[in-house]
């Protein structure tokens, strides 16, 4: 039955079913948090499910902030579009692409470590930090937990490294709203591309994957349309992606890196 | 168990267990698959798990490639610094950060899609293809499969666009490596740094972080020498990040997603 929430679909369908599968099938962002907390038995396994995702050559770089701070999670919610659920989720957990780690190590051992100012240092940083993550919040939803992660952490760079002292060479890359959900939340399970748009076989057919976007487009305006949000799928890609304007103030990103010390030549 | 193996300390324990998160815990790195096919069946299950992780702004801008021919994994495998395992896999997925999708709806509709160009996007692109990935990886281990990422396809990723077909602003970002375990294979659980060693509270602490990696060094380079492999953690990185030489062709990357149309300013 989830794969018809998940593509919209009445006719979708998965031959093979298994409590994991089901669990990753059912997410959904949750938008809305009771004050009931998240206790440190839970953050200790989210964090040892973190760990236990793949890692670049055992690199390993990346942190995690855990917040609690009411004060301090207002102050990051006020730098991150001022989203609410920040304030109302039980736990913050910042994900920090940390090359300064390795940093300390070579500055202790007297040794180069040139290759951390290059694009593909920043991408291991990055592309770590989102496999642990998402180890996390499905952990987190095996507990009964929602999420939601925060993308808007990337609006002011510098100054959620400054509230949240991180060191050189370390990027908060996203957050993750972590929280029980509060059932009255008008929310549901968003419907996603046909899986004949995202999945190619061999090679990739752009004529014959695009060709499953207008189905997809009515689904979502339909979708939208039960929460009062206007626009179908294309015209809010095209939306989000117009132009520099468009970003979010995430358009300086580069420089910001740079200043951070993730040059990313 | 498990947490005890996933750091290698006899004192790691968690106090919350279940069929998921015991399922995290347990990932390895697979290098070794018998010739056993990873059916259609799953693959569409494996998709459907990806496609289900949180996604930027509902962009889902990924595509994978899924890859059976043995002849065209023998091609791939000699790009990506020649790795057997890809041709033993009865399935290579290779992931790509396909902004390609979003170019092609604003060539139709006549509009911009300058916001595109920006790291920002790069960023999201990158995020959201490990996301799904990881996504992927758990259903396969649900599923008794097993895996591995392959940073390699990083190494040539203009040859690797060529081979899969993929349309301008579209980047091989990884690949997964999806078959059935050899059980001949020796291999085991590698331990990660400590728990105290990259969770922060509040606000990051360099000093009492960086305090546990000697203990991690200890561990690592005894868990190496089981497998003939010399050095401790923290060399292992300074030999990995050293600099450009050490990138196997990588400190090339910004240049190439420039090439292949992220130009990432």
């Amino acid at each position: 039955m989830t794969a018809i929430s998940r593509y919209g679909d009445p006719d979708a369908a998965l031959r093979i079913h298994n409590e994991t599968l089901a669990l990753q099938l059912a997410h959904r962002s949750v938008r809305k948090f009771t004050p009931h907390p998240v206790s440190d038995e839970q953050l200790t396994a989210l964090v040892a499910a973190a760990q236990s995702a793949p890692t670049s050559s055992n690199l390993q770089c990346w942190s995690v902030i855990a917040v609690r701070d009411p004060e301090r999670k207002a102050r990051l919610a006020a730098l991150a579009a001022g989203q609410q659920f920040i304030n109302e989720a039980s736990l913050f957990l910042v994900w920090v692409a940390d090359l300064s780690r390795a940093r300390r190590l070579a500055e202790r051992a007297g040794a180069p470590l040139d290759g951390a100012d290059y694009l593909e240092t920043t991408i291991v940083g990055v592309v770590d930090t989102a496999l642990a993550a998402q180890n996390a919040a499905i952990a987190a939803e095996s507990f009964g937990l929602g999420t939601v992660f925060v993308g808007a952490v990337r609006n002011h760079p510098e100054e959620i490294a400054a509230e949240l002292g991180l060191p050189p060479h370390a990027v908060a890359t996203f957050g993750l709203a972590v929280g029980t959900p509060d059932p009255t939340e008008n929310a549901g399970i968003k419907p996603r591309l046909p899986q004949e748009a995202v999945l190619h076989r061999e090679q990739y057919l752009a004529e014959s994957a695009d060709a499953h976007i207008p189905a997809y487009d009515e689904r979502l305006a339909a979708y939208n349309g039960r929460f009062d949000l206007p626009g179908n799928w294309s015209e809010r890609v095209l939306d989000r992606l117009a132009g520099p304007q468009s970003l979010m103030g995430r358009h300086r990103l580069r420089d910001q890196f740079g200043r951070l010390g993730l040059p990313s030549r």
